[in-house]
C-alpha cells in the first residue's frame, strides 16, 4: 500500500476535529497556523488542504477572519414512510421508456445527465491507451479469449480483493461484458421465469429491465437514501413471500448514492445465507466512495458462498470497452456454463489492457484522484441545483457513485419533465423507471458525472426554470 | 469492384475446359502454350495459375510431359441414408462436453484442431493493428457505445451487402459479441422454453449448446455432404411438427463445409416465409468459400422479411475482438431490446477498428488472398490425411469453411478418440457433440486452419496411428 498524499492526512485530521468538537454550520474550524504546527507539515500542504475542503462545501473561508463550517448547501431527502407495509412482488414494466430515454440522451448535442458514463476528464485515458499498445503486441490477443477471461485480468481483480476479509479467488472469477452481463448471467443462474427477487426501492432501472425481460417479479425493499437497505423490511417482506434471489448495491447505490453500514452488510450477507437465497451484489459503483479507502462490499463477509459478486471497469476506467466480472460463489460453474452459451468469451485485448493498467500500480492512486475529482464536481453541481431549483427540491446527499436523486413538488409529473427537458436538449431520467411501482413520479436522477462548466451550470438554470414553470402550471 | 486478379482468370479458364470436356483424373490438361495464346497473358501469370492448381491439388506436373488432372485424393463421403424416416424433435445434451472440450484444447501446447480459430499467419493483423491505432485516437470510443453498435462498421457492413438481392439496411443492423451472441439473441427473440428448433444434421455444437440452455429441442433435418440441407426432409419435418424457428448455414456450413445451390435457398426461404418460421441464418462462415466470390446468404432472397441473419468478423478478421452482427429482419427491434438487457453494448473501439480495416478497401483483397491460403492448406491437411489415416475414412470435401468432417471405422468410438489423441496433445471434436442423436458416434471434425508444417503433419500421422490401433481393437 502507498502512503496516502499528504494533504489527505490534512483534511482527515480536520475532519476528525469537526466531528469531535461537534462543530455545526457558521461555527469557526482549526486554523491554519494551528493545523501546520499540530501536525508539522508545509503551509502548501495545509493550503491544499483548506482548498479541497472549501471546493467540497464544507467549509467556507471569510477574509480576514479564517475558515468556517459552512451551512449545508442541500435539504436532505428523507425516505418515504412506508416500512409498516409488506412488500408485494410487482410486474414489472419499464423497458421500453428506459430504452428510449438511452437513445434520446445520446442524440448529438444533448447535455446528457441521463447515462452513467464518466466523463474522459476524470480517466486515466493516456495510461490505457498505452496498456492497450502493449496489448497490441501480443498475437495471443487476437485469438479466442478462455470462456472465463484473460489470465492477466484475473489475477488483479484477484490481488485488487486481497484485503478483503473473504477475498475472491482467481479460479472463482469470470470476465463478462460490462457488470449488467454478469448480474444477468447471475438471475439466469440462480431464477426461473415467474420467480419473485428482491431489489431495493429505488433501484437501478437497467436490474428492472432484465427482470421483465426474464418475466421476474420485483419485490421491492424500502431503502433509506443515508443507510440504503433497511433490513427489518427486507426480513418482513422475505417472510411473506417466496424469493428466488435478491440484487442489491450496499455500496454506492444507484441512484441514492448511499451505503450499508458494516454492521448491516455483515447482517445481510447472515439472513440470505442461513435462509439459502443468493445476494447478486452489484459493486459497480463501489469504489466511488467519497473517502480514502472505499468500504467493503458484502461479498467480503460471505462465509456462505452464496454471494455472487458483480463489478465492472466501466465506472472507473473506461465504460466503452464493457469489461465486468463476476465471482459466483457456489454458482460459479453454472454462470461460467451461461458465459459460454451466450457470447463464447469476452474480447481479450481489452481485458488484457484492463489488467496491465491494474497491474502498472496506476489503478489505486488513480482511483484516490477520481474520488476527490467526482466529489469536488459534485460540489459545484449541489451549488447550481441549490441556485436555480425550486425551494422544496429534496437530495439524497449521496455517499458515492455518480448521480443525484432529487425529489421534486408532488405535482410534477417528471415523465412530462423528461421530455420537455430533451426538448431543451437536456437528458435526464425520471423517477418512475427506478422502481416497479409508481411512487417515484416527482423524482428525477441528475447525473453529475459530466464535467461541471458553465454551459453545465446553464443546463441546470434551465432544468429549474421549466421545473418552475411545471409547478406554476 | 476492383477487377480480379490475373492468374486467377487462367485458373477459371483451364477449370471451365476440365468441366466442358468432362476430364477425369489422367487426363491432360491444356497445355500452358495454349492457355497462353488463347488468353494472352503473360508466361509467369499462366505459371502462377498452374502452380497453385497444383498446390490445390486439382492438377499433377509430370516432367518433360505437362500437366494432368490428379486422381481425387479423398473419399467422399455421402450422406446417411435416413430421409425416409420423419425427424422428431430431441432433447439436447452436449453442453458439458462440448466445453470440457474447449477448455482441454486451449491448453499450452495441444495442437488444436478441435477450435475453430483461423492462424493469425491467415489474417491481416499489421493492418487491423493500424486501425486499432487510429480508433485510440478517439475519445468516443472510450465512452459507452449505442446499443445498435458504431455507425462506421454499421456503414460497411451495409456496404458490403450492396450487391445482394436484398441488401442489409444500415437501420436494421445490430452489433453483437460475435456470432454466437447474435444467434443467442434471435432464439431469446423467436422461442420460448419447451419449443422446437429445426437445425442441420450434422450441426455446429455451439447451436446445440444454445439450444439445450434455453430448454429448446432440437429437430434435426437431413443435411447432405454436398448440396447442404435437404429440403425435402425440412418440409416433411414441418408438416409433422410445430417448429417455432430454424438455425441453418446455408453457405460454408460447419462441420460439413457444404454449401447449399441457389435455388435451394431461394426456395428455403419461401418455404418459411410462407409458413412465417424465422429463420435464423448462420453466416459466419460465408466468406470462405473456394472460388473468387461469395455465393448470397439465404438474407439475399428475404422477400419476406423474416431471415435473422447472423455473421461476424471472428472467422475472417480477428476472433479474438468478439464482434459479430445481427440483422433481423420484422424481428430487429425485439433483437436490439434483449441486446440492451443482456450486455448493453459492444466494445466501441474494436468495432471502430473493424469498421476502419473494411472502410480501407484491403477487406476484399484479403478476402480473396485467404481464400486461396486456406484451399492450399486444405489441400496439405487433405495429402497428410490420406497418408496416415486408414484406407475407409471417408471426407465431407469440404466448398470452403475451416472444417473436415470425417467418418471414421464403424467401430470406434470418437469419444475415447478424442481423450486418448488429447493424451497425446492433439485436440480434435468428437462427432457426438455435433448433433442431438447419437448418429455420429464414428466421425471427427478436424479443423485445418491452423497453418499446415511438419508439426501438424506428425501430429495428423500420430492420429492416424491412434485411429488405426483403435480399429485392430
Amino acid at each position: 500500500m502507498k502512503k496516502p498524499f499528504k494533504y489527505e492526512e490534512v483534511i482527515h485530521k480536520i475532519e476528525e476535529v469537526i466531528e469531535r468538537l461537534k462543530l455545526v454550520a457558521g461555527d469557526k474550524v482549526p486554523s491554519v497556523r494551528s493545523v501546520r504546527q499540530e501536525l508539522s507539515v508545509s503551509l502548501t500542504t495545509v493550503f491544499q488542504a483548506y482548498s479541497l475542503l472549501e471546493a467540497r462545501g464544507i467549509i467556507v473561508s471569510k477574509p480576514k477572519s479564517g475558515y468556517y463550517l459552512s451551512s449545508p448547501i442541500v435539504k436532505p431527502l428523507t425516505r418515504q414512510d412506508e416500512s409498516k407495509f409488506i412488500a408485494l412482488p410487482t410486474q414489472v414494466e419499464v423497458n421500453t421508456m428506459a430504452t428510449t430515454m438511452m437513445k434520446n440522451a445520446k442524440e448529438h448535442g444533448v447535455i446528457n445527465f441521463s447515462i452513467l458514463s464518466v466523463a474522459n476528464e476524470f480517466l486515466p485515458l493516456a495510461k490505457i491507451n498505452k496498456a492497450v499498445q502493449a496489448s497490441l503486441k501480443e498475437n495471443d490477443n487476437f485469438e479466442y479469449p478462455l470462456v472465463i477471461g484473460h489470465p492477466r485480468l484475473i489475477r488483479q481483480i484477484a490481488r485488487h480483493s486481497f484485503e478483503w476479509k473473504n477475498s475472491l479467488h482467481q479460479d472463482n472469477i469470470l470476465i463478462t461484458n460490462g457488470c449488467m452481463e454478469a448480474i444477468n448471467l447471475c438471475l439466469d443462474a440462480v431464477t426461473n421465469r415467474g420467480d419473485t427477487v428482491a431489489v431495493e426501492k429505488p433501484t437501478y432501472h437497467g436490474i428492472l429491465q432484465s427482470l421483465e425481460s426474464r418475466g421476474l417479479k420485483a419485490l421491492e425493499i424500502t431503502t433509506d437514501p443515508e443507510t440504503g437497505l433497511d433490513l427489518e423490511a427486507l426480513q418482513n417482506a422475505l417472510n411473506h413471500n417466496s424469493v428466488s434471489a435478491c440484487v442489491f448495491q450496499p455500496v454506492c447505490s444507484n441512484p441514492l448514492g448511499c451505503s450499508m453500514p458494516e454492521a448491516n452488510k455483515i447482517r445481510l450477507v447472515e439472513i440470505l445465507g442461513q435462509r439459502d437465497i443468493p445476494l447478486i451484489e452489484d459493486d459497480s459503483m463501489g469504489e466511488l466512495i467519497f473517502g480514502q479507502k472505499r468500504p467493503l462490499p458484502a461479498k467480503a463477509y460471505d462465509s456462505y458462498n452464496n454471494v455472487l459478486y458483480c463489478s465492472s471497469s466501466s465506472k472507473t476506467l473506461v465504460a466503452g470497452f464493457r469489461i465486468g466480472w463476476v465471482s459466483a460463489g457456489k454458482y460459479q460453474s453454472k454462470v461460467e456454463k451461461l458465459k459460454f452459451n451466450s457470447n463464447i468469451s469476452t474480447a481479450g485485448i481489452l481485458q488484457d489492457s484492463i489488467g496491465r493498467f491494474m497491474e502498472s500500480g496506476h489503478y489505486e492512486s488513480h482511483l484516490r484522484k477520481m474520488r476527490i475529482a467526482l466529489q469536488e464536481n459534485l460540489v459545484k453541481y449541489l451549488n447550481s441545483i441549490n441556485n436555480y431549483f425550486p425551494d422544496n427540491a429534496k437530495i439524497a446527499l449521496p455517499k458515492g457513485g455518480l448521480s443525484l436523486w432529487i425529489e421534486l413538488d408532488k405535482s410534477i409529473n417528471t415523465i412530462d419533465l423528461q421530455r420537455l427537458a430533451l426538448e431543451n436538449g437536456i437528458g435526464i431520467c425520471p423517477g418512475d423507471i427506478f422502481s416497479a411501482s409508481p411512487i417515484f413520479k416527482n423524482y428525477i436522477r441528475l447525473n453529475y458525472c459530466p464535467l461541471w462548466s458553465f454551459k453545465i451550470d446553464k443546463a441546470i438554470q434551465k432544468l429549474g426554470e421549466l421545473i418552475k414553470a411545471k409547478v406554476i402550471e
